[in-house]
């Protein structure tokens, strides 16, 4: 079956709200193995709604909507589908009754409008509202089905989860839908990716795979439709073991979670602590590691060493390396090591990270932008340090940095480095 | 001018993120003067992907194109566009020389594939992309203009700020455009700015009067249509004198910036610095100011004392306050004062701000998740500390204190506290 969601409001089209209802929407019925080939946004304007209905009957079997089922004149889905429909609306006494009896409650007067959601398309099976008034409708006529759901997020949830997703497995009378496993990766790009699984990406079928990408982190989704998660495995296991093969020098992790959720979690498994001594990145690793709950326990503390001083007196940076006829100033290899290696004996952890660069916008002691040195101290094992030359601009400079000393730590952890 | 947005990317209709880019251009084209009246979403599929341009161009006069332009397979939407008008594509030389320096300096070898990012429909004019690689595309073909953004939100949003902007406002060659002031509050929730100002939302007409909230940060945006920026001043001045009046304690701002950017500008002016002690929110204060440019001249550097031991050696914190039969605890009022007194005094700062609580998601000490202690020590002052008992989640506790934190230190570096 493919699906279109039709969200209708003016607010959507001026950008007052998100449209996240398109995307749980699109969420739930992919779980329910239904593809959504489109999503359309129309404002409050019957010709256009009915004209938006005309395009979408031409191009799938499920129509849902969402939203302009309210009591305002602005509220004109239901009337614009029975318009297209050539058909009329009815009364739904059960709604009507509940619509009544909460004005009564308030000691409020009747207000007319009202009346409107409890209406539905003629034909249609009422969809129950648990947590709002206007009554949900789904209908089949012709061979295309047709959902109204509410706008108001927790009205539409709810409805969708409970009598909608009923009808639509009655509907599909199916038992297949789509399972799916997020694997994720570090210290490779989109692209660097790509590369090594391209044949798998061109050739696929079934099961799908898919790379994503945003900011810092990239991933690659395989999917497929079972019966049950037993077969799904067994349809999944054969192409996420060769991606494994290919990858395993960056794949930290087998569902939707970021590095510092693994490091956490391996930190916390092998009883080991880390420490930070942060310059360029200004506390962005510490604040990624602390966004993971339980983090207090394997991360012990952080010194952000924005200023010379500070890198000697919170990271016991010798201060000969940072001013002087020998120094090779803070942007360096050497100053990388020294913070981490201090930063490490000071809190007596287990690793230490340092991060020194420039993020930008201007050169600085003469260093490029862009030019970031990453250190890791180990107990027990010589400290390393990593040149990166990053482009982009000052957040994407951090951000990149911060996942690249995130991901020599996962090295570390996993034996791999 | 009326306008269509269209969203490319099967991710999107996966529903694994949300189309924010529809938002965020639905609102600047509605700045322009420019009406959307249909938004967009379909898959990484070029023969959908064409039919849905057809469509488009049946009923605006705008395409505007986010995502499809990057370097991998998937990305589909300039060579769909160029089929659909019956042009090739031509390679934008200044885009690829630095895709190459890029790969060059990196030393890796360079990916064939993301020549592709440097790739335009025939005709059309480049777009400045300062964040990323895919270059934008411009181009009006037969009375329909076509805008090609990418998908990435940090890429498309000061491309659309820019060049395409610019490239709009030419194509309407209108003279009365939108003028807006963005008023930026600190210090105060949605709903109470809105109770200060509920007669002037209430009663405008001409200039608007729009209260935004997002995470951690509440504007308000008066907005008029004038002929140029005289008129639009000496339209808009009155309502703002209005609001200064009325929230002296909390407009931190009357432009588009974040607290954190008005607390640098003032350190400089001043000639003061800063530095911090952070428990619960770790790092985020310092992650927040750290994203200014030019932060490092007040911005010594910082402390994330996230265990006993480095509150005691990081930031002087007497061991006796923490543990031992007088302890207050780590969580605790004296714990705040004396992280950020003794930060302050260990780099010879004019200010030191200090947070300590819990941030959740259990409770912690035997204090409740949401008790949070915010201290400020400043030179020659009295040190102050404030409780603040916080719901919401963990992300929103540590967002919601970092900007308590910082709106401390405004009131004090503009004298109002």
């Amino acid at each position: 079956m493919r699906a279109e969601i039709i969200a209708v409001g003016t607010e959507l089209l001026l950008g007052q709200i998100v449209n996240t209802n398109a995307q749980y929407l699109s969420r739930g019925l992919a779980e329910l193995g239904i593809d959504v080939y489109y999503q359309t946004v129309v404002g409050d304007n019957k010709e256009r709604l009915i004209g938006a209905i005309g395009i979408a009957r031409g191009r799938a079997d499920l129509l849902v909507f969402t939203g302009g089922l309210g009591p305002t004149l602005d509220d004109l889905t239901r009337d614009a589908l029975a318009e297209y429909l050539g058909r009329g609306t009815i009364l739904h006494e059960p709604t009507m009754n509940k619509i009544w009896s909460l004005f009564t409650a308030r000691g409020g007067a009747f207000v007319e409008s009202n009346r409107k959601q409890a209406l539905m398309v003629e034909g249609a099976i009422p969809l129950r509202n648990d947590t709002g008034l206007a009554i949900g409708n789904a209908l089949s006529v012709d061979g295309t089905h047709y959902l109204l759901l509410p706008g108001p997020p927790r009205e539409m949830k709810p409805m969708f989860d409970n009598d909608a997703s009923a009808w639509l497995k009655e509907l599909m009378g199916e038992t297949f839908s789509l399972h799916s496993v997020m694997l994720k990766f570090a210290g490779i790009g989109e692209s660097g990716l790509e590369d090594l699984l391209i044949d798998l990406i061109r050739e696929q079928q079934d099961p799908t795979i898919a790379p994503y990408a945003k900011e810092g982190e990239v991933a690659v989704r395989v999917s497929t439709k079972a019966a049950d998660s037993e077969e799904a495995s067994r349809k999944l296991e054969p192409a996420i073991m060769e991606i494994r093969k290919r990858t395993a020098a960056h794949l930290y992790a087998e569902e939707d979670v970021p590095i510092e959720a693994t490091i956490v979690r391996l930190l916390t498994e092998q009883q080991r602590t880390v420490t930070l001594a942060e310059s360029c990145t200004g506390g962005m690793v510490s604040q990624l590691l602390t966004t993971v709950p339980g983090s207090s326990v394997v991360f012990l503390g952080g010194a952000v060493t924005y200023s010379n001083p500070m890198k000697i007196q919170l990271a016991s940076v010798p201060a000969e390396l940072l001013e002087g006829p020998d120094a090779t100033g803070a942007i360096s290899a050497e100053s990388a090591v020294a913070m981490a290696e201090g930063m490490r004996r000071l809190a007596d952890s287990d690793f230490a990270l340092s991060i020194t660069g420039n993020a930008g916008p201007a050169a600085a002691e003469g260093k490029p932008v862009g030019l970031v040195y990453v250190g890791l101290a180990e107990r027990g094992r010589e400290t390393r340090v990593e040149t990166l030359q990053l482009s982009g601009d000052r957040e994407g400079i951090r951000l990149r940095s911060s996942k690249r000393a995130l991901y020599l730590l996962w090295l570390s952890l996993t034996g791999r480095g």
